[in-house]
């Protein structure tokens, strides 16, 4: 790869172009994005070699454009940056939804173009920001790419070699079916999550409740410190999938409480022996892949 | 202490008899409990100085009687140990609700005796069972008593001096607080969090679904992964503040998905913002006490 263009320089786009350049892959890596210091930050820790602050100047001769911008960032950039695309210039997202990412570009260019391929690596930890970026995020992970029917074969391939280069394993998949699988293991879980420390923080006596809390509620709200703005826009974006997911929680949510209701131990024991078998056996599952990781 | 009896020898039992045994502070431990099998693992390893699969031989002449069996098997447990209790016995229990271990005492006793000081350690993890137990299970952890009006002073401070000696830090309140306080940090989260791998579990292509969950996941999961018998029992136990605190979430969720509905992004953004704002707050303060743990 000749010229990489990262737009939203944080820990997602951070930890490619770091990931790229350890392995040599890359000659020259342009950042872009709205706050100067933050570009001048990540080249002063090597992650970019240098920024432009105009999108379609960061993405002049680049050969793939790799935009991490928040999702309700995504239709602005996509305008700002198209007069600057090269003619075999390479597309490429990495938002938490897919769908509105199409709608956007729609939404930009009149038509999805034929070289764009919306991804998503599913990698992150709660902090951000390209100082939270290195190098091995994205080593055994999934990547998910989401091409249209009439996606150019050659942009979805050079999309997938360059995240295995950084070390994920790359699958495709329909735009909806990514939206409704990231729906139900990401985005509801940050809903409950957000939503338990709301009820909590606005319990009576919160404060003394908080001083009770332990390890096992910091686990559970891990996500309940992620970026709240991030997270905004993952909810209005990805709405309709959202809302099926928090309403199917919400009945089962009902049966759970109808079944404390009425004192059955038997429904209660049996939902919590299924639900720890099913948790066992994807954190062994999980955990094999790690062990890969490392390996 | 001269001879301690532990009624229920896992980890929460386990690991308060392994801190007084590294101390020093108790002459003899017996153990009691339904599995003869577990019983001589605990002497193998060295928890427990012998046993006894009667429990009012465990107790007789026991200074110190600690009852660490799953709720619903507290008012049997009271009934059968009594006979054997020695005039100057306190017992105290470990049990996660309190209103329920005074409502099977005054069961079992007629009356709630004034040499029982109910109580529970705020520590344990994921995993159960002897083999998990370790004597700085309750360094710097919180332990609560919640002593009735007539219960002794005399009892209450031996329990007291006994946690203290294993490494914890003891408060007191009422009974009815405790129960609320922990429905809403402890059993309101396991609820949810078991509630969110049946839902998934359940989804269609739910093998998929859990290929593309990650470390978020995990974390947020990882209390699905607990004792189901316990947990059963806890709800059936603390059923009356559980059920009002999962009513008081389910009603917050409401709220969730009627602003995901209308995509109202401010107040979106602004329930994210406080909730990260709190745990962040949380996390600090949680650090701060386990650091002066490991100090």
């Amino acid at each position: 790869m000749g010229r990489l263009a990262i737009i939203g320089v944080g820990l997602i786009g951070g930890s490619l172009a770091r990931a790229l350049k350890a392995r040599g892959l890359v000659d020259e890596v342009v950042g872009n994005g709205r706050n100067e210091a933050t570009l001048r930050q990540a080249v002063d820790l090597g992650v970019i070699d240098r920024y432009e602050l105009d999108p379609a100047a960061a993405v002049a001769g680049a050969d793939m454009v790799v935009v991490c911008v928040p999702m309700g960032a995504m239709r602005a950039v996509l305008d700002s940056l198209r007069p600057g695309l090269a003619d075999d210039a390479v597309v490429t997202d990495v938002g938490s939804a897919k769908g509105s990412v199409v709608r956007d570009a729609e939404s930009a260019f009149g038509e999805v173009p034929d070289y764009l391929v919306p991804g998503h690596p599913i990698a992150g930890t709660e902090r951000s920001g390209v100082e939270a970026s290195f190098a091995e995020l994205y080593r055994q992970r999934r990547v998910i790419l989401t091409p249209l029917p009439h996606t150019r074969a050659d942009a979805v391939a050079r999309v997938r070699a360059m995240w295995e280069a950084a070390g994920a394993d790359v699958v495709e998949m329909e735009v909806e079916h990514h939206d409704e699988i990231l729906a139900a293991t990401s985005h509801l879980p940050h809903m409950l999550a957000f939503g338990l420390v709301d009820t909590l923080s606005r319990w009576e006596g919160a404060g003394e409740i908080f001083e009770f809390a332990a390890g096992g509620f910091r686990d559970f709200t891990r996500i309940a410190s992620s970026d709240p703005v991030m997270w905004r826009d993952i909810c209005i974006a990805n709405r309709g999938a959202l809302l099926n997911a928090l309403k199917r929680y919400r009945d089962d949510l009902d049966g759970l409480i109808e079944m404390v209701e009425r004192g059955d131990a038997t429904s209660i024991e049996s939902l919590f022996r299924d639900a720890k078998a099913t948790r066992d056996r994807f954190v062994e599952r999980l955990e094999n892949r790690e062990k890969g990781a490392r390996a």
